[in-house]
C-alpha cells in the first residue's frame, strides 16, 4: 500500500515531512508518495541515502498556507499538494493521505475528495490522548463545533473501532465526557447522548468527568468537537506551562540545576509519555478513505508515526468496519 | 461584617472548617458565625485558644450530605446548616455565606434564599483559575450546563466586576473561550456571544483557546457552565497526574530521590501556585448576597481564604456593582 504525504503542509515543511517519510520507508518498510514542489522535495532527498526505499515524488505546483481560507483554497488551488494527495487516494493510487497543514483545509479536502461513508452524518477527528496508563482516543477533537446526539453516537462507534483496530484495545471502554458521573448530570446534548449510548452495543461505561481524561480509566472519550478541541489544547497548554515552570526552576540556582540533572531521564520519560509525536496524527473518521491530520508542529518522528497509524488503519480495514457498523 | 460558615459542609467538615474559621478570626480579624451541630462545633473549639475572637455558633440540627438530592434536600431540611447559614444572610444577620458541601445544594440554597439580582437571568460560578503569571477568573464553572449568548454576556460582566474588585485587576481582560482566535471560529453559542461582547463596554480581547487558559494572557475567561466545568476538572486532574508521576519518578531510585530533594522547594512553590486552597472559594455571582462555594476537599487554609474573598467581595460592594451594571 502507498501512503500519500502532503510534503508542503506543516510548520516544519517540507524538511521534516520529507525526513519523516524517509524514516517511515526505512523503519516501517512503508511505500510513500511525497506530494508537493518537486525541486524542493528533490533538494532534500538528494543529500540523503535513499537507495532501495519505496519513495516517489508526485509534483504539485501549489501550496495551501495557514493564511488561506480553508474551503476556498481547497476549491481554488486544484494543483495544491493537499488536493493532489487526496486525489491520489480517491483514484486508488494511494491507500491513505497525511497532512500536517491547515486542519480546516485538510478536513475540507478529504471530505470533498474522499467523501463521506454512506450513513455517516458527520465525520469526526479521533485524536490520541496520552494518559497515566497509556493512550486513549478523544472524538471529536474539533471537526464539529455543534453536534446532535446521533452525531455523538456515531463518534462513539467510530472511535471504538479505531481504538480497537489501531491501538489494539479489546472492547474499548467508551466514556461520555460530562460534568458529573450520574447519568442525570450534563447538558441537553450529553443527557440525550447518554440514552443512546446506553442502548448501543458499545462497551459504554457511563459519564466521565474532566478529571478522568488523563487517568486512563476510559479508552474512548466521546464529546462534541467544541469541548474536544478545548480539552486537547488545554491539555497541551497546561503540560507546557508546567514543564516550562519546572525548567525555569531548574535554571534558578545551582542546587536546583543539580536536582534537574539527576531527574533529567525521568522528566524525559514523562515528557515522551505526553508527546503527540509518539502517535503522529489524528484520523478524520467517517470518510471513504484514511485521512490523517498531523499536528501543525509535526517533526520527522510525528510524520513517521502518522504513517505507521495510517498503515495500520488501512491494514485493519477501519473504513469497511465503520461502514459495516453504521449500516447494520 | 459577619460571615456565616456552613460548618458541616465538605469532606473534612466539621474539623477543618472550624479550624479555618478560627484562623480567619485570628489572622483576618474576621467575625464568623459557625452554623451546624453545636455540640460538634463546641467540641472542636473547646480545645483551642479562642478568647477574644469574634466567633459565634448558630445551632442547626440537620445536615445535607453528598448523597442527598440537592434541590429536594434544600427544601426538606429546613434546619440544615446550609439552609440556616443562607437565611442568616437573607435576614441581614450575616454579610456572606460560605459552604464547602454539595455544590448543587449550595447553589440551590443561595438561589432560593438570597434570590437573584433583578435583571440577572442566570447566576454563575466564578472560579479562580491559577495561571503562569497569577490568577484569573473562569465564569461559568458549572452552574449552567446550557446557556444562551445573553447569559454569557452577563457572565462576562459579573466576572469582570469580581476580578476587578476582589483580585484588584484594573480593567480585566475578558476572553471568550473558543476553538480558534478568529471571531469566525467557534460554535453557534460563542459566535453569537462574540458579537455581544464586541459591542459591550468590557475590555474584550477576543477569543482565547484552551492553550491560553494557563498562560495568563486573559483575566476573565467566559464560557458556558458545561465547558467551564470540564476545564476546571481537567486542569485539576492533569496537574495531579503530572505531579503524581513526578513523585513516582522521584521514588524510583536513589539518584532521582536526591534530585527530588534538591528540587523540593521549587516543586512546593509550583504546587502552591496551582493550589485552589490559596483562593479558597468560588462565588455564585448574580445573587442578592455573597455566597462562596468551597472545594469539597476544603481544608482550614481554603476556608480562611474563602472568608478573605467573601469579606473583600462584601467590602467592595460586588453585589451592588453587578446590580448597577445589569440595570444600566
Amino acid at each position: 500500500m502507498k501512503i500519500a504525504i502532503d510534503a508542503m503542509g506543516g510548520d516544519l515543511a517540507p524538511q521534516e515531512i520529507v525526513l519523516g517519510a524517509i524514516d517511515a520507508c526505512r523503519e516501517l518498510n512503508a511505500e510513500v508518495i511525497l506530494v508537493g514542489l518537486e525541486p524542493n522535495i528533490k533538494g532534500i532527498l538528494d543529500s540523503k541515502q535513499i537507495t532501495g526505499l519505496k519513495l516517489e515524488i508526485c509534483h504539485a505546483s501549489e501550496i495551501i498556507t495557514m493564511e488561506d481560507h480553508p474551503a476556498l483554497a481547497v476549491k481554488a488551488k486544484k494543483d495544491s499538494s493537499l488536493v493532489v494527495a487526496n486525489q491520489l487516494v480517491k483514484r486508488g493510487e494511494a491507500a491513505a493521505v497525511i497532512s500536517a497543514g491547515s486542519t480546516g483545509a485538510a478536513m475540507t479536502a478529504s471530505l470533498l475528495h474522499l467523501g463521506r461513508i454512506g450513513g455517516i452524518k458527520r465525520p469526526a477527528i479521533a485524536t490520541p490522548m496520552p494518559n497515566r496508563l497509556g493512550v486513549g482516543v478523544l472524538i471529536d477533537a474539533g471537526a464539529n463545533a455543534d453536534c446532535d446526539s446521533e452525531n455523538m453516537l456515531q463518534f462513539a462507534v467510530m472511535g471504538s473501532i479505531y481504538a480497537e483496530k489501531v491501538f489494539g484495545i479489546n472492547k474499548p471502554r467508551v466514556g461520555l465526557l460530562s460534568i458529573g458521573e450520574e447519568e442525570t448530570k450534563g447538558n441537553k446534548l450529553t443527557l440525550e447522548t447518554h440514552e443512546l449510548l446506553k442502548e448501543s452495543e458499545l462497551n459504554f461505561i457511563g459519564n466521565i468527568e474532566g478529571r478522568d481524561i488523563h487517568q486512563g480509566n476510559c479508552d474512548v472519550i466521546v464529546c462534541d468537537g467544541f469541548t474536544g478541541n478545548v480539552v486537547l489544547k488545554l491539555s497541551e497548554g497546561l503540560s507546557s506551562v508546567l514543564f516550562g515552570q519546572i525548567k525555569a526552576a531548574v535554571a534558578a540556582n545551582c542546587l536546583n540545576t543539580l536536582g534537574g540533572l539527576l531527574l533529567k531521564p525521568a522528566f524525559g520519560k514523562l515528557k515522551a509519555q505526553l508527546d503527540y509525536t509518539e502517535y503522529g496524527g489524528a484520523p478524520l473518521l467517517g470518510l471513504k478513505g484514511i485521512s490523517m491530520i498531523g499536528h501543525g508542529k509535526s517533526n520527522a518522528k510525528a510524520v513517521k508515526n502518522a504513517v505507521r497509524a495510517a498503515m495500520k488503519a488501512v491494514d485493519q480495514g477501519v473504513v469497511s468496519k465503520i461502514t459495516a457498523a453504521v449500516n447494520r
